[in-house]
């Protein structure tokens, strides 16, 4: 992408509202704006991260068994009266009457729906272990949205729906899930922690919250320090393997960690003292066995190997990608600005053409913005005439992991110079040398 | 993907609310459930089948310098009290208070909100032209919502703005959306007639309609023929070429063709009589060109060269990939079932396995299944249980272009027999060269 023909829109000055870190990152890099309180657009450099999130959590859910599918936004009143969270779920659910004056609703989650879904189609055990996902939006009426997309109104979320005959088949798609986010969240550049967690208006009584620290965040955690320690899941991992499954749970549950709702004080203190890590964390993931909460009152019913007819066992697994991309800029940026992991980053190389109209100049970001992308690289050529302090300055806002700067005097002698955004590290190369090691090669 | 652990719901009883065809089939294929009145959710067929058809529009609104975005679906009511649509836009709009009581509304189209995120960032002409683009849900509250997703009330569009100085670099805008429409139905396997539209409450004075021909249209369009002749821009397209877009434009629109909206009847009957079509048509794509219709009153202005603030040209560009897959379906089915273009085909090929158990069914199954998936093949393999019958039904019905099938009298000489869903040409080849002639060696 040539950024004469781009659109990103950088901001100058720090903007007023911005009250924390990755807010304040995220406009001034041109990558969100609010339309309305807690409704934001996604511009083209956000919306690149966004989709790099959004295929990280897909192949990690698919790679787990779950299928994709997608429900629509709007839903009807009638659905939720049957579960009975119509009246329930309150202020933060916006409600709206269609031209028939129909009650609708725009879905703030999907558990009605997808069982509804369920009841429709499937009708035998022989049909499970099922779990099917969306990335799809939600709207949740906060009374204060606030930190950008960190905590919108109208958000994206990825919500899995996993159906078992019986509670021990449940618990098993409950861990599979468990070791995919603990996966999705590592491939994020995220280290999360599952905290044993309280299920809210959800349901259920097992449930986990998956946090990653950061001095921003709204909630209080309480955890074993040893979490940073612990071996992610590996791209082998065979999710169909009841006991792998339990394997990682039990070790990722083996020390304490808790939200403050569901804080022990004296399990904490049982703790050495200098692993005891009480920190704020951002909520990055939420899951959720309810059993028969929804399949009893909803009819969600399979014909077992008895013959007989049993409600289904269900949960529900959250993760909320337009919350993602915030979190992990708190968990990654320096003064300059974002610092991207490789895995989501909205270009994999920048090059800077510090002399536009200078031949060599010129002629080597050419050679290099042409062969990276035939590599298949994401390559974003910085070909306007802003100053050099300017174009620096906005590299480093922006975070690609890689700048390659092509200025008049190296150029004329077949060099380059290849900065790492993260250590700031700084290398001259031959173009070749450049190529073939942003090439992978 | 295993079929005994997917989830496709295959309805063996037509439906009787399916009025068309491809309603009737995406039903029965298990690809679409309605949730309320026009509002659906995609099953997982359904589902891949929606993603290639986006990822088709999306490469070629790249190819033609459009740069993604991502909108919010609810918006301001006062962005539309700017432009003056709020008041006019009728009952079709989906008007929402929120809980603060703030007048909002689901976006039936985007021209306000794009104008307004342009006249935040851009000042001058020096960074024009800009075209952007998403692809979003839309509301729109149709009274009589029908056909399946061919016209629903919560729907996907692709819609695109172009900003530019003048009227004319508006227009080589417009040539350019114009080209790339060509380009994406022809690829979607479909023949789209680019005609003289009427411009209803988007407003302008330019403006087509990409229609298909089909039975079921809701349109009823007149042409002249040899638009079948006509041949499509090719991969290697300039589109910053103003006269190759000129050209591409005239050709297109050298010979007559209209809605009934458009018609002129003269005109048409000066065409020779067997050279003129009267048919009805399914309307795939929209586009406009209407000058400052919305930048005027929303004050989205540049800087000219000349040092003057002039408001820009704009032009709206749209695709509903949600009615797309319908009119697909429409234009490419037989009385067993879909057949998919292979480029939105859900799956490349399915494996059928005749005789599950049996062990050299289950060897040569594995073995293509894993081999195609290996070279980047999209497989199906069906290893259910099912008899023949319904096993050839469920592959017929759901239109992957190739079908493998496996029994176990081939299976003991190492063949399998390859069938052509659209032609119903079968041929019996050794497993090795079935692996060969699917991969593509």
């Amino acid at each position: 992408m040539r950024l004469s023909r781009y659109f990103m829109p950088i901001l100058k000055e720090n903007p007023k509202e911005a009250e924390i870190v990755s807010h304040r990152l995220m406009l001034r890099a041109g990558m969100i704006r609010q339309q309305s309180q807690g409704i934001y657009s996604w511009l083209p450099l956000g919306k690149r991260v966004l989709d790099k999130v959004n295929a990280i959590i897909r192949e990690e859910q698919n790679r787990a068994g779950a299928i994709e599918v997608l429900m629509p936004t709007l839903q009807s009143a009638e659905l939720w009266q049957e579960s009975g969270r119509y009246d329930a779920y309150g202020k933060e659910m916006l409600r709206i009457k269609d031209r028939q004056e129909r009650p609708m609703l725009y879905g703030p989650t999907n558990e009605e729906m997808i069982t509804d879904i369920f009841r429709s189609y499937v009708k035998s055990y022989k049909n499970l272990p099922l779990n099917l996902y969306h990335i799809q939006l939600k709207f949740r009426d906060e009374i204060r949205p606030r930190f950008g997309t960190m905590r919108s109104r109208e958000f994206l979320m990825k919500d899995a729906y996993s159906f078992d005959l019986t509670k021990e088949d449940a618990e098993h798609s409950y861990r599979k899930m468990f070791t995919a986010y603990l996966r999705t969240f590592a491939r994020l550049g995220l280290r999360a922690i599952p905290m044993r967690a309280d299920t809210g208006p959800i349901g259920g009584n097992l449930s986990h919250e998956f946090i990653i620290l950061a001095e921003t965040g709204e909630s209080e955690v309480f955890s074993h320090k040893d979490f940073v320690n612990f071996d992610i899941p590996g791209t082998d991992t065979n999710f169909d393997n009841v006991e792998a499954m339990q394997a990682v749970f039990d070790k990722w549950t083996s020390i304490y960690a808790a939200t403050s709702e569901m804080h022990d004080e004296e399990a904490f203190n049982a703790i050495p003292e200098t692993d005891r890590l009480s920190a704020r964390g951002i909520e990055v993931g939420h899951i959720f066995y309810f059993g028969t909460k929804y399949s009893e009152p909803m009819g969600a019913k399979v014909q077992g190997p008895d013959g007989k007819e049993h409600p289904v066992h269900m949960g529900s697994y959250g993760i909320g990608p337009t919350r993602l991309v915030p979190a992990i800029i708190e968990a990654s940026h320096d003064d300059n600005g974002i610092i991207w992991p490789a895995s989501v980053a909205p270009f994999d190389v920048v090059v800077i053409n510090m002399k536009p109209g200078d031949e060599a100049c010129d002629r080597i970001c050419e050679t290099l913005y042409g062969g990276l992308a035939t590599v298949g690289k994401d390559v974003l050529y910085d070909d306007t005439d802003e100053r050099a302090g300017t174009k620096f300055a906005t590299a480093d806002l922006i975070g690609v992991p890689i700048q390659v700067i092509v200025g008049p005097r190296s150029a004329a002698s077949g060099e380059v110079e290849v900065k790492d955004r993260k250590t700031g590290e700084r290398e001259t190369l031959t173009v070749e040398a450049a190529m073939n090691r942003l090439a992978g090669r």
